[in-house]
């Protein structure tokens, strides 16, 4: 579904979080969206599911993303460094044009709890598949766990940072930012 | 609400949690836990707001306890040992003969996506109260909210290997083996 036509899709996602930003996501229509993007509802139909999938309909390519990058990661490094990794691979394709988009679904998402909501299982969805690629490569499980979840912390933290924080930083450079507060935070005294 | 009459509170919280379990969340109704209990359904909405509450309505407790004793903790320690306390404090009150009701409300709420979501919100929520008081203590803010959000993954995988791990194991000592392994995920090599 939607692998044609690129150009209507980006449109009527851009038409969505428009209208999400400026009426609330509750009080916007698929028959809004549809006109502002200047096609009829039906063709929404034929690229969503429905109004939330407009926020969320990436989310499976993006873990698929991460897990793959986790999986081919160099094991001659510690965990972290070859996470550190994966996530600015994932980072620099945020990073190459789609600030703008990422910033206005950020803001849509954090002003709607039960948005918020779906956004956190579908992270944590994320953590149990980058647990399971480092069992898979041979890590204890408990620690594959809790690696997979810090990875996923500093996904979620350095994505609040990087939308609201200086237009200069890119969000390779929060993550990369971010690990090494992480060590510190861990780290004997 | 309800601070009179604890036995009729614990009693209906106890029929909840066997319904849900037995017949599924969005099957069980107040009448049929009231029913359960042997109390009337006027007396089950005296105690809780709906069937949802029963599940969460110690949430606002737990956050108060956490966030006190992170406000309290030694900052003489490294701010990792400092939060291990406190997560201690907690599981020792969980390890004072909760357990059971623990891993009842796990298995009921693992088993359903929408109260998963909820439940995540509120460790969120958490992790927002204990990145306040680190701040407010003088930890620099993107620290904070790190050891904030590492503080509650380990709460919440914690949870998971406790409830349904070796019975003669105390939440507390997995509390502590979870930070030896953050440790040792976040060290250089």
């Amino acid at each position: 579904m939607g692998r044609w036509e690129p150009d209507i899709r980006v449109k009527l996602q851009e038409a969505a979080l428009t209208l999400y930003l400026e009426n609330g996501f509750d009080q916007t229509t698929a028959a809004q969206i549809a006109k502002l993007a200047g096609v009829t509802e039906r063709t929404f139909f034929r690229h969503f599911a429905d109004k939330r999938e407009v926020l969320f309909d990436g989310s499976d390519a993006l873990k698929e993303l991460i897990c793959s990058s986790v999986a081919e990661a160099s094991l001659s490094k510690p965990p972290m460094d070859a996470l550190l990794h994966s996530l600015v691979v994932v980072a620099e394709i945020f990073d190459n044009g789609r600030k703008d988009f990422v910033r206005k679904r950020y803001d849509v998402i954090s002003a709607n709890p039960e948005l918020r909501e779906r956004e956190l299982a579908k992270l944590a969805d994320y953590a149990i598949g980058i647990a399971k690629v480092l069992k898979e490569r041979g890590m204890d499980e408990l620690r594959a766990i809790l690696a997979a979840e810090m990875t996923m912390t500093v996904l979620r933290v350095g994505m609040q940072q990087w939308v609201h924080g200086d237009e200069g930083e890119t969000f390779a450079t929060v993550i990369c930012k971010l690990f090494t507060e992480l060590r510190a935070v861990t780290e004997e005294a």
